[in-house]
């Protein structure tokens, strides 16, 4: 059996059924050395049993998800969502921190839909600039980059009114990147005709935050959100982004985040296991097999 | 009964369990002046007989849908394809011509998914362009405009990979404007962030060859491709598109064109009064109800 790449990090929401201690369990015992977490299982156990299960573990905290959807209007619902952006920034410095001493958190941060019964695109994005500003200082004073993800435009209307690097990373203009950067995800961003030059242009503004994987097939699942593969079992050139992500000077974990009902029906230990070995069909082949970490 | 808006072309798509003569007659009766029309009911009654169809209708033909398809690599099917597109503007250049004698034709072209088994959508769109410029001398000489539609990026992979308004620009560059230029279609690029932007610049190179619109909402229908509502029941801001189209120079016929199982199953009739009576949520507030044609 291949070791785990060094660089592999297992999204949690890839093994979504298993608790935060199972999920724990699963990505460790396997060799892979770092997990993508979500909140609500974290909130499930609470953030300081949390924190003691990831030191336990041994694994990098790669990412936190997710927080954002703030594209509302001003308003009672607004500032709830924003709180719960702060606690989501506390969050995730306290786990990184217990993943790593040390080592830099991203909490990744989907944009939100159109408000009810609202058509303007234009004023949602604005939002999204006027809440990342406002978050900008607790996330400074934290220590956590926010990764602003850009999701596949079919999304635009009922999940994030982001669908591009370009415009997320218009989105960071004048915030210092270790602030405020991009999640760069192959599923969302693959079609895009400017996809190469947006990666190296983060690349170069210092905004790669976090990069994730995953494939993409048609047809599409029914849930179209339900619809992400393992990597090589779509049509994703996955190794020529993740070529791009590494000339643009990204050095981090890469994270494979499925969501797929098989694949979540499946036992996590075997998926987990799956993910490692599909994982050298997300790299480029001089990087496949690679044993040393470029953390 | 409001008089329909003298620039409303329905497209045959939208009732398209009509045959030809039917769907002719639905929209002549209508009062509605032009039809968009396809190619498979065309070729079901002959071009011959399809020309006197139309002539005998008084309708306008706004476009021809469509051809395209060109992604794959050299070989006889590249071949086979690119022959039938040829076929395809002899048959667009006859029947615009039937419509209202003297008028351009429009050849609407959806450019094909990636070929089987491969992920090389850079290659894919090079041939595209090859296939542009091989058809163009054709397009010329039969008075024809081919329209490269940019469809949404979630058929990237299996119908188009042509995804912005912005690709297909790029992809005119160096041939006349009245030979190529762009089909803009509300449903496809209303999310993309410089999408005012590209239409000014669609209009300012002088690519605009046709506009459709309608509408996208959420959840999405388990095939996506049928997916398309009436202007005005979804999250789409068409009048500030259409606005945009107008702004950009673009003067002629606007096509509603919807794919949606529930609509195929109504009754012509009644689907195009719907149309006409739903094509003022297209249009911006100083449009509406506007009785002299801009043609």
């Amino acid at each position: 059996m291949t070791a785990p790449h060094p660089r592999l990090s297992v999204n949690q929401a890839t093994i979504r059924r298993a608790d935060l201690a199972g999920a724990l369990r699963s990505v460790a015992d396997s060799g892979v050395q770092a997990i993508g977490l979500w909140r609500e299982p974290v909130q499930g156990v609470g953030l300081d049993r949390a924190v003691r299960l990831v030191r336990d573990s041994g694994l990098r905290v790669s990412t936190l998800c997710r927080a954002g959807f703030f594209t509302m209007p001003d308003g009672a619902s607004r500032r709830d969502a924003l709180d719960d952006n702060r606690r989501a920034i506390d969050e995730a410095a306290a786990l990184a921190a217990a993943g790593a001493p040390g080592s830099r958190a991203v909490l990744v941060l989907v944009a939100g839909g159109l408000a009810d019964g609202s058509r303007d695109l234009v004023a949602a994005r604005g939002r999204v600039r006027d809440a990342i500003e406002e978050l900008a200082p607790s996330a400074e004073s934290a220590g956590v980059t926010l990764a602003i993800e850009p999701l596949h435009p079919m999304f635009a209307s009922d999940r994030c009114v982001v669908s591009t690097i370009g415009q997320a990373l218009d989105l960071c203009a004048g915030i210092p990147p270790h602030v405020v950067g991009v999640a760069v995800d192959t599923y969302h961003i693959w079609w895009d005709p400017t996809v190469l030059a947006m990666i190296e242009r983060a690349g170069r503004e210092g905004r790669i935050a976090t990069y994730q994987v995953c494939d993409w097939n048609t047809p599409l699942a029914s849930d179209v959100l339900l619809s992400r593969h393992y990597p090589g079992q779509g049509v994703i050139d996955i190794p020529s982004l993740t070529r791009a992500v590494d000339d643009a000077g990204y050095t981090g974990d890469i994270e494979v985040e499925i969501f797929n009902e098989e694949i979540w029906s499946a036992q996590p230990d075997l998926v987990v296991a799956e993910t490692i070995r599909t994982f050298a069909a997300a790299m480029p082949s001089d990087e496949t097999g690679k044993e040393s970490p470029r953390l």
